[in-house]
């Protein structure tokens, strides 16, 4: 057993914290950002940033352009970049980019990476998951996928609406989940230029940390050739586990980063703040939610890094990585609520950044499968793995 | 012991719903809100519509225009009102006029009601109330006071800055805690539009109901005549407390409505969205966390009705509104993040009201002293009154 | 609306509570109890303690030779009776006698009132109520039923097995819940002296306050007359209900005095003991612990209150004192966990009564059905009052 | 960074886990136990079952006959002797032998190790550690310390009282803390025969698992020559550190064994037990009881895991052991209370070893510094890191 991060590790950490630090943080307060997110300019200059610093897509292959770090080192380093909510968008790590890489890494012909991928790795563009559809389609529950492909010739014609779509707006190609005709599903690349791709409308989200913010599509007979479907046609459900396994902890990785930031600032606050004859932070009340900060921001660390460690190690920790998700985003999210609690009017204002962070992070409790949604699969697995172990003790 | 509404109370009550189900729920779209508030248009169209219904101000004395409510009257009419977040608007009982009209109506002399009160109870104008302060000044402790008001001939001069005052901007008056000389703290009332009064800026907040926002003002020099005194010179903090008990129960009788609301809401989309095989009622992970907010509301409510039937009788309730304030602002709290999880991703973005109350609710846990500055208190009086006891018990 | 005690009511709770601490509460260090419960030598004098007192079986009509309490004057007296775990025992309104009073009141004809309630109000004999059954039997879900009732000319013969019969070791007699042919239920009465009533072992429970404690109870081939049934064949599960609802609450009742006993010893305990420099009760932590238990507390009480004015009204209040024994069970039970934790070492010890009404009251969450089963039946009757409500819109 | 486990350490956790299975868990119910805890003779048998396996004392050092384990060995062989609450016993590796084991071999001269501990490895003779006080004295707050030692020629004589001693029963020797005259605090060595020591009653505890319970003992003129003196004069604080921050992180181990057992125990019945139609584990609401568990237990085994490796370093782990405490307490408590309301009426009797393990673990949120006590002193140290950053930032 080995906590350690090698020397390397720790380097490329701190250069990223420092990156973070003095070439991000000071554009939190940029003006080129709406309620829906950071502008396209914005964007560019950090991403410009990033690409200077050497740090740009760290997670892709070295073969794509990236650094091809493992899942323990993209631990490391996705917590830094989270430090700031601009960090992700600097390194080309936020969602859904950051999973759609992954996802293009494992399934892409090569000639797909060349076209979509390549140019991604290098922060020219952006893409978005077309998965979440409205009631009645296919929500927490994927199986009710709506979205519907039908062979005509050599293409595939989509017809369907999808919403919480991250990043639709300004993305340069969509990966598109669509039902065949015999109830499986497949997944398309299309460029989002395609005739038949209509963005209705950006939803208005509490979040404000993503370009694009979340569009609402509709696919008016889209036509895709089948050289664009993305690995092979049926293995849609299947590519999405692959896809979400791997993107659900680096929700988790990216949100601690921002956790952290908020109890720093709360303790920052705290410390210097007075009341009540002394400072905040010498209230035991207030230390009681300090520590209790401290412990779940170590606990989620713990969970990221064993189950990056598992995936290192070739597992597919459907199990493990929705035990991560559920621990860290409730976690990190009291971790943010105590903070606005000790931070008291600072912390429902613009004054610090920990207001922005607490409306971002909500959402993350239902982004990737809310807590329920894990919970009971975690729950069957584990009735599942008891049924097992009961009957190898009744054969031995 | 009787748990009964009067027949008049029960007419009053389904009015009040009646009026925010017709005349103000269709408004709450409107575009005249900005994430400050409700516009001052807006205000005066739910004011005329309040007006015409006859609801307006109706905690407000019969001599000064209102209905003279009592306080368990008010539980019953501001939970109605609350449903949605523009009604307390509407019946021109929103924070911080509702808690400074009871003010000005138990301290002002008949003159400065006249100027002041008759006309904000009418619903011309507003008002709002400065007393909090930025670091080192007055926060949870109020004690801190920064802000100093010196005699000057037949008036007193006042010079500070005060934040996080809500509805500053448009308010036509204003009451503000200044500290004296020796230390004691007094009330003046101010025409907003005196010289020295400056609104340095309106603050970025993650509510948005209130008209006017929250305000950073400045006094520089700013001369109020003797005359102006709210009350005795040197009682401020006295005063503040009159204010504060009714005033905490208020905001947790408007909380529940928005509560109750967001429950109203998740409960319709769980009756009608299916996942899994089954609508979402029906999984007993979202059943149970109906349950809870059920047992929340109904907890919420039985503390303010007994809370308002003391505060009837004649109580102070120092103790009972602190713990009404913090069982409230925890228990509506937990329902509107229930229901956001329930709702998934809509409880996130504005397909619903629920993500609106959610920003517009957190700060309520701040607001009117901090849950754990409440705790403190009661832990205090609980010492103390089991001392007495104590005493009492060896003294006989 | 009123929340005020009649003067006679105060008065009758002052007598109560003067009762238990000088009569009751010196008893409780009495060697006569064992880790069943008191013994039936101790209970003959609490008994006899409580009916020199005037207060015995308050609960009763006063045809029946009780009080003829009211269900809100109950929850008055039963809270006080319940401030030591020897007071029910004293005051004859333990479980499950209280609740087979009731339910005898209620079902019974003239004749087994005399033969079997009036002696039972007097104090004479205890009895038992044998419903829930081992595995795969009655349990939370009470449709499992497995006792079978066969007619037998004019008699019955019961054959089955139950556990958890609270009192069922010298019990006086019993009220047995089987099933019959066409699957209803029937209660039965029986004296347990009958034939073919076999107390196969009495339980090793967490609990400690009932006399007889808990057996397990076999029928075979047990008779009743057709004379014994209480009411009418097949109506089991409706007497059921009418027993538990307002079993349920007061449960509630009893246990909010053991808590507020647990309260009070730990407050006494902060009071005094130092660390850190000054008494814990000056510590915020403990401080918070003790302000929530006070919260806690009445928010058990009002939820009572209220519970019990509806029954009086007339209501079945199947939801509400589901409601009340969710919250009541699990508010008393944090107020027991944190006055363990305020006492430290002395609260696992029995050094002071806490670790007793520690113990005693875990299985309070679990009683009269436990809170998850409870949380779902109020979750399907909130669904079914939406949908009414629902349908009742569109029909107007 | 590794997760892995030594081939020889799966090697060791298996012959564990089967000797606990094999050898262990069938004396759980042996009679030779009362709620005092396993009598010396089960104790005795316990031991030898121990030393055939070759299991006894594996974390002594092998010069003194044990294993040499290190803090992670310790992790994975405690957890498992854990699992049944006879195990710890069994292997030599319970409180509070375990740690004095631990500062023995830490602090003793070889004489004294010798004398003491050479024989308690090999499973001869039990120890225990007195330094608890009644009120006034040391309580959670050591500094309170009320026992005092004054030299007395070639003599230390000691005075006092200490309760809470875990094992005083029995005991063969005994480790003393007292007060010396300056203030500082020294360490005893005493067999438990010599004159002056009187175990004036043991006490009624809410625990079961430790042989010789909890001791209330009495120092009259004890007589200690200076050569029994454990370590350095004055240097008791420290010493008690140097036990403290590992038996914390054993206590951890031990009961995130029992935790383990009660899990499995609901999980089991769970899967088994019908209601409602279905198998308990098949409703989503035991469902998420169980994922909770999972968490829980996961979470409690890194936080174990991190800090034994810290410890393999050379950290003194103050805060981490600190850390551990507060979070593995209140983990393996909350997966206890889950079980036991899992296992409903089974969870609150001896039908099952989980209402056992209930009571057995309450005091482990007390016991080694209750939560609020780590809680503060982790507050504290958090504030200070925070401005040592603070002020070397400032520098730079």
């Amino acid at each position: 057993m080995d906590f350690s991060l090698s020397p390397e590790l720790r380097a490329l950490r701190d250069k990223v914290r420092q990156f973070i630090a003095e070439q991000v943080i000071p554009l939190e307060n940029d003006e080129r950002q709406s309620h829906h997110g950071p502008s396209e300019a914005l964007r560019d200059e950090l991403v410009a940033r990033g690409k200077a610093a050497g740090l740009l897509t760290p997670h892709a292959s070295r073969a794509m352009g990236g650094m091809g770090l493992t899942h323990v080192e993209k631990a490391v380093v996705f917590e830094e970049a989270g430090y700031s909510w601009l960090g992700p968008t600097a390194l080309n790590i936020h969602a859904p980019d950051e999973g759609n890489i992954h996802l293009m890494e494992e399934v892409a012909t090569p000639a797909q990476k060349e076209r979509w991928l390549r140019g991604q790795v290098a922060g020219d563009w952006r893409s978005c998951f077309a998965m979440t559809e409205p009631a009645p389609g296919a929500g927490a529950d994927p199986s009710m996928l709506d979205t519907t492909a039908v062979r005509d010739g050599d293409d595939y014609v989509i017809n369907g609406r999808k919403w919480f779509i991250t990043g639709a707006e300004g993305a340069h190609y969509a990966i598109v989940m669509a039902r065949m005709e015999d109830g499986s599903a497949t997944m398309f690349l299309t460029d989002m230029g395609r005739p038949g791709i209509v963005l209705e409308r950006n939803m208005d989200a509490m979040d404000s940390c993503f370009t694009g913010g979340h569009g609402v599509l509709r696919f008016d007979n889209l036509r895709v050739p089948a050289s664009d479907v993305l690995g092979e046609i049926g293995k849609g459900f299947r590519y999405a586990q692959v896809r979400l396994a791997p993107a659900r902890l680096t929700h988790c990785m990216r949100w601690l980063g921002q956790a952290r930031r908020a109890h720093d600032t709360a303790l920052e606050y705290a410390r210097k703040r007075q009341a009540f004859g002394k400072p905040l932070a010498e209230h035991e009340g207030v230390g009681y939610m300090l520590a209790d900060n401290d412990m779940d921001l170590h606990t989620a660390r713990l969970h990221i890094w064993h189950t990056a460690w598992l995936l290192d190690q070739g597992e597919k920790c459907n199990f493990e990585s929705s035990r991560a998700k559920v621990v860290c985003s409730e976690a990190e999210w009291r971790v943010v609520d105590r903070s606005v609690q000790i931070l008291g009017g600072q912390g429902v204002t613009g004054e610090t950044p920990v207001m922005r962070i607490f409306t971002d992070m909500r959402a993350f409790r239902i982004y990737d499968g809310p807590s329920e949604v894990h919970r009971w699969s975690m729950a069957r697995k584990l009735v599942h793995m008891a049924e097992n172990a009961a009957a190898a003790k009744e054969v031995a």
